[in-house]
């Protein structure tokens, strides 16, 4: 590739793509509403509200491919979920449109399905079950890349990350979590594969005790390496278990299911 | 029920609910953000933009069930259809929550899965694949009340409704029908049944051509009398018959499908 | 049909059955623990404890057809419900199979899945959830006829009874009725049809809001005719709707899955 | 329509619809390999062999629409079963390309899965099992249908047609019959529908003991209003009841099932 | 674990698990009816007869979780299945929901299916099918352990055992082989998730020709590890290849579904 | 195997066949209707015209299984396919039928179900999309083995050949790759397995990428080894990657499906 974009660069899993993810394209554009500090060399960096159609339009030019992390990632107020994940993710398919349709990585989550049980296996054909204002948000992100598609062409891997970071760290984990090189590889076969269509792919490293059943994205020929398994032996020896009653252990989107609406402060 | 709520009142099914669900409440409670004349004996009337939450909180408050038509009902603009379908729709929810949760009827509609082919049979846990920008923000509807219910147990029934006009006026309408009858006898159902939960439930009558299966809402014990079959003749004699390959004759949603992204004049 | 057997002839559905198939047989053969009064012309009477393998092969013996009611069906103690519904049913295959093999409707209960939700549709497939002893006695007694089919040929017709009552008497019958007249035409079909197999059947008649899908029995050709819904108006204006997280409005089972486990004094 | 083509009207089907579609073209084109008498006024009679694939073009040119009942419907030889159903219909097929690609009604058969029991519920989706060499032939029509639909775009009803007489004439047929009037209102769909596609049709009535799920070609509105449980009370008193392991009342081929493989004399 | 009771540890896998079990409780409390022999330290020993309810409810007294091995477990008569396999389960339930309700591993057998051919693929929500009193009596005990979980959230891992030897010793073996060390680390993983349920699990290991599918439990992590393939060899050898018409060669029960009734003499 | 039959043996697949099956029995007895050499020590060899039944009874004759690969392998005319590929196979299977029904390998093709996309997964059960005459042969073929077993109980593997290359050599190979080592080693289990049937097997590597879901064969025990993403480095720096929506692409069955309708010159 010539140049990726990386939204949402400043955030935890953009600070660990922008170093990853250099290798694979001639400039990495970079943009965040925070500071991403000083572009490396073959770096671009533009600071971006995503809710500002002119400035996504900006960010877009010129790019062949989108790896979409921007927005808020957390259970947020509606005010502050939706200038980003609801009108931010309509200017990214807006000027993704207009310019050329590079292909799209677009970060959903676990939490549009997190009110399913822990026992439940899931396909990516299964209903949606939010868990909350940030689930509904990615719920609507999912509509729109699926809308583009069918309507313009425009191809995207809609990737539902599960717990990406370094280590599992808790119970839980031990379902969800996606390595960060296990992302990494799964974006550099998004951008390889002849033809990509528009997949929801579940964001998990190959857990033993994971939920979710990737195999109709299975003609990517992509196969996650890590097992949150190789962990148990910390986990069971460093972490609490949670009740067997404890959100954590019985819902998919664990903790995030017992969150209540918030709402501003007026 | 005492006060029964219709948002979107002067709308064209607003106009028609107004009139045929005045027996099935003390009070019906009506809004709109355009003019709905004056309020008939047993009415009351409110002017309200659904995106203020204010005034969303006020038409809310004392209403014992909720049939929520507001909103944009055809393909706009993201601007036009931002407040009302999707800030609307939180605000909706969130003074229901609040306002001792009043059964809901939520609009949704057949543009949530338009990019379906006539020739597939569709159940409520299909994935949606939406038509467009307003088909987009039903599906962003229908995860919020998913999510209000899995979280705080608010029941809605999720109503897709199919083409709803006194006679079905064209050849897709064969399979896309929903009469007047069938809609008003569904909410008599809705509000009567003991225990309602969250269902998806296809707006349509029972046409020989339909293409949707309600069998997963079967426990309401609703059975559309209505069957656009018997205007076969009619739309035989009178209607064009459109091209094999023409929209509407290809996909659920019809024309929807061939719409534009509409974008606001700068 | 020479000769059919009715067991648990003096109960309340034996008693309408004494009733309703004597112009099936040339001789109904009645058998019961408790009395049976005195025998109508065509009729044999027999006095018999299930849990005596010598008394049912008495009255097993000779016959063309079973309809096998014996036993408890409510919940009880599992003192109470061992003899007949576990040994008792073991007897009667032992009986059926070293004579002759005669077709057997065996009259299970809903309660043997009594802990699905009202809001999931089943078909006979789906795993059993059973709601008490006397639920679990019952699968007990589906897996015998099973296993008398899969070893020997025995042919057995596995009847779900739901609320078998001259007319529905409350809202969860909706779902659940079935009417005397459509169990009288099921037990026509059922020894009428050249190969019975060994399918289970729901025993209902068409509700509107009924739970159950027949179409695995589809075979039979047999239609219910009756529909609870004929008695919305009654219901609504009679009976108290249920609370909507009561047991009678959330569970198949309705009541039964809020009993305690009986267990006998002593 | 302008020009319906018939194929095989020498037949009792043939026949039969030769003078049931005469309303519904201007002109009836009828072929067979055998004498079909005088034409009646807006008729054409042509005699062809199908497996001349001159032939085929001559009496396919010109026509709107073809309802291929030609080659042999019963079970025989490889050499008698293969001119008219392999050869033949590749011909038919290929004259239909260069001749603007009518709709074509395919006259497939239950044969097709003749060897499904009769307790088993099929969909149209089901993997083929025939029961015997004309079962065979009649895949291979089917999917010679399905790939000119694929490759061409060319539209064929592919009914499985199951015992198509005046009236059911066994136990069997209280599954599998088809009865006249709905064959014909069936072809009357067929060709009004704007949009046809390939589906498979299961060509029976709505009889109560059916074993065919037409729901895959629910979209096309055909509903069909003959039931052979109507005729339940004259096949029980004329037609002896088949033991429980004949293959009459095993399979749902039939007897079909118990064919041998003909070979020819030599 | 402070306190792990196994039931029937005087059988063959009884005595196995007690030597391997050993390091998972500070206890090991060991039932029988046969002797147990003399207790090693950290063993506690009861014989006890299972259909005794007060002898049960003494061994499940202050126990923290059960391996219930206890029972017939081959083909036998009614007489001698009966009473530690239908009312001893009963007892066992009784006995746990009043000591705490400590989590159970329910030793089930795929004798409860054994009717299926070999050439299917099952899931854990496929209808049973046993293939004798044995395999009715274990679906006798899955049900009730599914009971007792409905109504009162007592957990159980059911586990349907294949053939649990320490090395695979036939054909059949090939697709049933459970070792001896899946067997123990199951049991390891049963009593460390966080939330366990009430799920069926295929007792076997990962052997190439396997026909039982996992999935459902996948959530627990247990992966198996030993294959029957890697003795393929000595078994090719060895073990005279099965005719392929053999019960052993065509039924997933092998044997036992050639097995008579057992009946006892008088 | 004392004397094991390879049809096609001339061909690509045939001589490499020819050599990796020669330890697999005593005589390898080889037949084409091109010239296949001189015999090897153990080898017998045939020429023979698939489309003459007498030959085919010679070539059947006393042989243990066959490995039926001869007839037309790619795109062509009716007049070339049908001669081995549709009177052939029915030649083969009567010959088998008279000879002791020795067990089949047919070589059937991903032909059959070309059409369909690469972003979907197959199962053995999925309906056919043959994708050219070919591919309407192959399922012919398929037919025809199906009803040989069900009437007879003549077992077969009917093999869907991927991409039996000795190394994957393009982007659609990733899918498709069926190594000649697990060919090699498919045909041993077929013929070491107690017991058959007849079931479609998906004839490819297990490859990260491939569509192709062979759960329903699992009973057999076979197991891939290869993995064309051991090749995709190679494959991305040599080969050009196709367009997104060119057929190699799109279509399982890649450039076939682009094919046109052979027809003979006159």
């Amino acid at each position: 590739m010539k140049r990726l974009l990386i939204t949402g660069a400043a955030g935890a899993l953009g600070q660990m793509l922008r170093e990853r993810l250099a290798p694979m394209a001639e400039v990495l554009r970079l943009s965040d509403i925070s500071d991403l500090g000083r572009p490396a060399k073959n770096e671009e960096v533009f600071t971006c509200d995503l809710a500002n159609e002119e400035a996504v339009f900006d960010i877009v030019a010129d790019c062949d491919g989108i790896v979409h992390l921007g927005g808020v990632s957390v259970e947020r107020s509606f005010d502050q979920i939706s200038p980003a994940n609801l009108r931010g993710v309509y200017n990214l398919y807006e000027a993704a449109r207009v310019n050329g349709m590079p292909r799209i990585l677009f970060a959903s989550t676990n939490h549009t399905i997190g009110f399913y049980k822990q026992d439940q296996r899931l396909h990516a054909s299964d209903p949606v079950r939010p868990d909350g204002l940030y689930g509904v948000s990615k719920v609507f992100g999912e509509a729109m890349a699926r809308m583009y598609y069918d309507k313009f062409g425009q191809e995207t891997a809609i990737v539902r990350i599960g717990s990406c970071t370094p280590e599992p760290k808790d119970w839980r984990a031990l379902g969800s979590w996606f390595s960060h090189d296990d992302f990494v590889s799964l974006i550099g076969t998004v951008f390889r594969v002849p033809r990509l269509g528009c997949p929801i792919i579940w964001g998990a490293s190959k857990n033993d005790a994971g939920w979710w059943d990737n195999s109709a994205a299975g003609y990517l020929g992509w196969e996650p390496q890590d097992n949150a398994a190789d962990h148990l032996d910390r986990i069971v020896s460093e972490v609490p278990r949670p009740a067997k009653n404890a959100p954590v252990a019985v819902y998919q989107g664990g903790s995030f299911t017992a969150e209540p609406i918030h709402r501003e402060k007026k």
